[in-house]
């Protein structure tokens, strides 16, 4: 792994936590390891200032403005003020202006022995960086040399000016370049990562081009992309998946906030089997038999009992079942809402429209980047639904079906084949349009209603 | 328990948790199931019809503005379209206006035959709505009867009009009354329940004060109250923690969102110890042994790893500890930040002194009625900070401990006792003003700061 994990930041329970790491601990042994730390790094210190003394080029008058950075120097030694631009930020509006990143080394492009192009990565966002060996730009042709000379992956510093290219980079998401003055790296990779990010990334179209064309891509499997897990999360993709997560949780939440629900947390370490009993994880818990929660449903009923009429919770779910088809999961993260209901059902099937509505707009609207970015490696089908969710009764749903050459029975389950026909008979006929399932009959639980 | 629970709210997870369920269930026998209840209800429903149509009182003409609800009434028969109003959102201005609230029967004091009062309490709030028998007002002696005769907690409907007492009222938080026009009884609690709310809503300073004046008034255990959960919760101040609890949450998530962290959730089903690895609960995944996180500390740092730059977790954490002193929980919902760090730690000290005043703000301008619904029963100082945060530096504060006679080894930690005075002096010093506590040595770990 390229970057050296950062000192973790203090959470805000830490000062608890802290508190009892520190009671527990003795003081003497953790200032025996400090000492012993202590010690080591300012050997390993001396030894690079040494290295440091003689310089990679001798003659090289602009030396001053590459090479790696030594650990110490980057370790809260100053506050330098300097400003630093996010790569997803830069754009036409930046052409000309001088800009400081930090990115990770994802290509390396050696044109010639006085130039050269790297692109560097930052989150979903890659931006060209380009040396050019010139004196008016501090460059000088060892400066090239240890650009390209770097690991894939390691942690970059580049300053440069903002510059148009003549034409549309491919290789890049941003469409402009860097003319770097200055490069450092902070951390170097490994020389062979277990996973090149350029492979991890590519689509299937992607392959199928390249086998059109004779060529031969590495292809990374899921035990590898699993393994190393904190390498494949840095595909474009990944990052926005996770972004997007992030999102429908943040909007799942203010929607709800603002119809007056009370998120909370309820326990997941329960003395019994939250439904059915088959599928639970038991544990001991002091001695005594415990299980984990499998739903939060009974806390949730008895926050609405306890006088919260409405409330959510976003946690995870434990189910201990055999993980074989994409609908099963031992551990996912729900997220569940309770409400009471003044006169009638239909207030819930509104609340749950409205949410879905909510979240499905705020995703189109202000997540189009990391869908592009995803569609750009797992091409989907845009999301359509429209502002006002079609309702269809029970019986209307059946019909559907019936129609269709389905049978249910009248008052039965739909299972998942008969739920998925139907949720494409009703795109089919009513247009790009989702739908709100609704029973008709007073005898619901909690598989009432369904989203199509 | 007073209230029926209503039926579950489908989750947003549903749609899956539902074919789940549906394919699993054999239909014939859900069918069997749903058969049998609706026979069984129908025929109460008939037993129900013969009762109503015997009135109450037949010489009653206003028999139809009070009563009992059969629940075959209130199960998403209609939809009326009435407005429902808030208790809590009762005042002045809604004076003369006619409302329509929905509360539990908290307290009945009856005057005279013609003439009762009883307390309405919704979330944290609660209402005086009076009766008097008044053939203009619609109201019967009957209807007065019928009232006080409600059992404590059941969920009362009243439509009223809203008038302003003569007198402020002590028993109540709003500080206007309802004129009871209709009273209908949505579900009647069992006669003796094991709390009264009333009792459980008490302060110290209540008791003393009763104690002065001779009289003995009943307290809740907290082994009753935690048997009784749900009823407990509805006491005011446990509405106001749960919801204050919310918005520290609320705060947390958007103070770190507008610092451009993604919220993440982390595994809780882990193979391994999180760290130590004494404290740890211990299961069977799959045959395999599992462990539950102590913390999502490694992930966070795979996420960091993982090109997210900055990271957040609100989820649940484990310990496998002897829960007995109010700094160790066996399971704790954890607010947790991980971010990189471009150059010097202090980047890392601003995110949280920006986070823990935007917390403290939040609920001292936002909370202010959930902060004086607990400070009622459980008087506290109110929390004291600046805007600008005082930070120490760690030899700052050893020097301050030292002159306070109390040495700590120069690089040593703080126990739980020196931190808790250095927060005292820090409070007496710089008068009310809370501080970040900065290790000026480069070997920090987890613990390199603290919040006095």
């Amino acid at each position: 792994m390229s970057s050296e994990p950062p000192p973790a930041a203090s959470s805000a329970t830490g000062a608890e936590e802290l508190s009892a790491d520190l009671s527990a601990a003795t003081l003497s042994k953790k200032q025996q390891k400090k000492d012993a730390r202590k010690a080591e790094k300012a050997e390993k210190a001396a030894q690079r200032q040494q290295q440091q003394q003689q310089p990679v080029d001798a003659e090289d008058p602009f030396a001053a403005n590459y090479g790696d950075v030594p650990v110490e120097e980057i370790q809260s030694k100053v506050i330098s003020g300097r400003s630093w631009t996010q790569i997803g930020d830069l754009d036409d509006s930046a052409a000309g202006r001088s800009v400081l990143i930090r990115g990770a080394a994802q290509a390396f492009r050696p044109v010639s022995k006085k130039m050269a192009f790297v692109v560097l990565r930052q989150r979903m966002s890659t931006v060209q960086c380009v040396l050019v060996a010139s004196a008016d730009a501090g460059v000088s042709t060892q400066m090239v040399r240890f650009a390209t000379a770097l690991s894939k992956e390691s942690i970059v510093d580049v300053e440069g000016v903002v510059s148009l290219p003549k034409e549309p980079l491919k290789a890049t998401t941003q469409q402009v370049e860097i003319q770097v003055r200055k490069i450092y790296c902070i951390n170097r990779a490994i020389p062979t990562l277990p996973i090149n990010l350029e492979d991890a990334a590519r689509s299937e179209a992607d392959f199928e081009k390249a086998e059109l064309a004779g060529e031969k891509l590495v292809r990374v499997g899921q035990d590898t992309r699993l393994n190393y897990r904190a390498i494949d999360l840095r595909t474009p993709s990944n990052q926005a998946v996770f972004r997007i997560q992030c999102q429908v949780e943040n909007k799942f939440r203010e929607f709800l906030l603002s119809k007056d629900f009370v998120g909370i947390h309820t326990p997941k370490l329960i003395s019994g089997s939250s439904e059915g009993g088959a599928a639970v994880f038991k544990l001991l818990y002091n001695g005594q038999p415990a299980c984990l929660a499998q739903s939060p449903q009974l806390y949730k009923q008895m926050a609405i009992c306890g006088g919260f009429e409405r409330v959510f919770e976003v946690g995870p779910v434990f189910r201990a079942e055999n993980s074989n088809t994409h609908r099963h999961l031992c551990e996912f993260v729900g997220l569940d809402a309770e409400m009471e209901i003044k006169e009638h059902y239909f207030e819930v099937c509104d609340i749950i429209d409205g949410l879905f509505v909510s979240i499905f707009k705020h995703l189109t609207e202000n997540c189009k980047k990391e869908l592009e970015t995803i569609n750009r490696q797992y091409p989907f089908e845009p999301l359509k639904y429209l502002d006002k969710t079609l309702k269809l009764t029970y019986e209307e749903g059946i019909q559907m079906l019936k129609e269709a050459g389905t049978e249910i029975e009248p008052m039965g389950d739909l299972n998942t084949e008969a739920e998925k026909k139907l949720g494409r008979l009703v795109r089919e006929k009513y247009v790009n349009s989702t739908a709100l399932l609704c029973f008709t009959n007073l005898y619901f639980d909690n598989n009432f209603l369904c989203y199509l």
